[in-house]
Formats: structure tokens, C-alpha cells, sequence
């Protein structure tokens, strides 16, 4: 029925807050199911896998953003779009924005370039509404530092990437004002909640006016 | 220096003419290597497996595409693009146009999309020269049956399927008659190494030429 995409940088506190708005969302008897690439999907789970190996190291630019492409695909055509047929709101944690702004903008391809091929390929699949978890590098940091992760290859990237990063979003927003709604990530759980389940709430009551 | 890539369906004898034809080139003193994805690249061999594997029957028909596509980046940017920026001649067995016809035409994603994605990703190491190796689909197939094979995903297709991707190409080259030479892959293979060889010295004379 509707497609929402969440972005944020690490540490921005979207993966916890999803899972309490889509209870909410539940409770408020919509059908929803909340997906992250590469969503249990079996060639996206094994494609994430090679992009993830730490002995991949002399992998281009533009064969991981591909790849994350073609991971997305995947996960758009067995999953998201046959739950958004049977009606179902589908939540993403994160979608294509991440390439844009990790690989088109941090990495350096260009986001118009990856733009031009995510358009192609996913352009018909493209999110009704993506909110973005808005906190700065530095106190995002700080909620990763407590947590105990597993150090894949993208751990080793240094903060300052995670700056450039975050200037990709903002850059990204400017541009999609319109599809893009931004909430302040670093005030409490409760209050972020709010704030998502208001926004996706709207974009729910705008689609059942229009159908 | 020169970017010659061999297209034709499979049994059209390019892999065979192109290891005697490298030599001939060799010979007249030009330093040539005859590369074919993925080309001995790592992550080229790791993104080719997942494509083979038998058991990804779910596979979509634009994942599968994106995976060539990025395979070939990895093999135009760890193997191509230096081999060309040292001077050489480097024969590519199978190049972009492949997925054009495989996937863009005989799959139906549709040419245009495929050659707008393969053209943001890899545009600049377009071949300057491709020879096609025209031969129909069941003189192909017989020449084939008389080779022992590993049976792979790709070789449970049927005759129909080699019908098209023939018709595939024969669009692809009404379109790029500047590009693409076709050479009569019937004849025997003293003849094609001839036709194959003239069109690359031709090639690097016209090359030569120009710098």
C-alpha cells in the first residue's frame, strides 16, 4: 500500500525506533512489515556476503555500489513489492538513499551517476515517504561506542568518512524536500517515535484520500 | 592502446580464433593479452559463482544483470584500463554488448536500460573495435553437442532462447555499425583467423594513425 525508507547514519537510532512504531502501527490496524536489505531474501543474503568480506579489499567503488544494486533489486521484486500488492506498509531500513549518499557522495562515484542507474533498475519501486534520523557524527559515535558489534570491512572506516556522510544526506534532503521528512534523532525514543509514527501516520491518511 | 571485444552466440568458434589470432598479433610485434570475464580478477570469479550457481532459480533477470555488470567493472578497472594505459592490445572475449543482448534483449529488460546503466558504469572503456562471429543458432549447436561441457544454470536454456539472443545481436549491430565488424564464422577457421586479424591490424593502423 505504502513504501517508507528509513536513513540515518549509524548510530542515528532508526533500527530501534522502527521496531517500536511498526507495534504502533499495527495497533492502529494497518498490515505492516518492517524489511532491511538484505531481508532474508536467500541471493541478496549471499551477495551482501561478498560485499561484507573483509578479504575483499581491492573491491572498486562502483562494483560495491552495484552490487548493493542488484541486492536492492532482488529484495524490491520477492519482497517488498508483493507486500506492498497485498496491501501491507512496508518499512525499509535503509534503501537507495544509502548508496547514493555512501557511494555516490562518501566514495566518491557521484550521486547523480548512481542516481542514473538506481532510477533504471529500481526507479518504479521508489519510496512514498523516507524519513531521515537526523544526529551529527560525533554524538552518533558516542551511541555506537556503547554497543558491542562485530567488525565487518565497513567498521573500519574512520569518522571522518562518517562526516562525509552525513554531508551527503543533507546535500540529498535539499534536493528531495518533498519525499524526504527529517526528524531530530537525538531527543528521547518516546519522543522520536512520535514523531515518525506522526509522519508516516499523514503519509497513510494522504494515500487512502487518493485511492 | 587498441579495446577489441569478441561477441557471437556460443559455439560461433571466437574463443578458439581468438587464442591463434593473439599470437599472429604477437608476431607482427604489438603486446597483446586475450582476457575474458572475469578474468582471473577475484572478485570478478566470487560475483561470476553466485551468477552460476545452480540453486538460484529466483534470481531476477535485472540482479543477474547487475552482477555481470559489476563483475566487468572489476575486470575493466583491475585488469583492462591498466593493461590499455601500458600500451597494449587487450582481446576481451565477451564484453558489454553480451549483456546487452543476453539480458537487455533475450531476457527482456529491454536493450536501452541495459546500455544506460552499462553506459553511466563503464562508458569510458567501451571497446573501439567489436567483431561479431556470425554463425546461426543451430549450425552453433551442433558444433557444440560435439564438446564435452559442465552443465551450469546457463545451459539448461533451450534452442529458443539461443534464437533470440542471434536476433538479439543482429539489432544491436544495425546500431553500432561503426563499432561492430561481423565476420563469417562458418567458414573454416584458417579464413576467420584471417578475417579476425585483418580487422584488428586495420584497427591498430588506424590507431596508430592517429597519435
Amino acid at each position: 500500500m505504502i513504501f517508507i525508507s528509513l536513513e540515518g547514519i549509524d548510530g542515528s537510532g532508526k533500527t530501534t525506533i522502527a521496531k517500536i512504531v511498526k507495534e504502533k502501527i499495527l495497533e492502529k490496524g494497518y498490515d505492516v512489515i518492517l524489511t532491511r536489505e538484505p531481508g532474508g531474501e536467500e541471493i541478496s543474503e549471499a551477495i551482501r556476503k561478498l560485499i561484507l568480506d573483509k578479504n575483499n579489499t581491492s573491491m572498486t567503488h562502483w562494483t560495491e555500489a552495484l552490487l548493493y544494486i542488484a541486492s536492492r533489486k532482488q529484495h524490491v521484486d520477492r519482497k517488498i513489492i508483493p507486500a506492498l500488492k497485498s496491501g501491507k506498509v512496508v518499512i525499509c531500513d535503509r534503501f537507495m538513499d544509502s548508496t547514493t549518499v555512501y557511494q555516490g557522495y562518501a566514495r566518491g562515484i557521484g550521486m547523480a551517476e548512481i542516481d542514473q542507474v538506481q532510477n533504471v533498475v529500481i526507479g518504479s519501486a521508489k519510496p512514498d515517504l523516507t524519513i531521515f534520523f537526523d544526529i551529527n557524527p560525533k554524538e552518533a559515535q558516542i551511541r555506537l561506542t556503547s554497543r558491542v558489534r562485530s567488525a565487518d570491512r565497513l567498521d573500519l572506516e574512520d569518522e571522518k568518512f562518517h562526516q562525509v556522510v552525513y554531508e551527503g544526506y543533507q546535500l540529498l534532503i535539499s534536493n528531495n524536500t518533498d519525499r524526504i521528512k527529517v526528524v531530530d534523532a537525538r531527543k528521547s525514543v518516546n519522543e522520536v517515535v512520535q514523531q515518525v509514527e506522526f509522519l508516516i501516520l499523514e503519509a497513510l491518511e494522504e494515500r487512502l484520500k487518493k485511492s
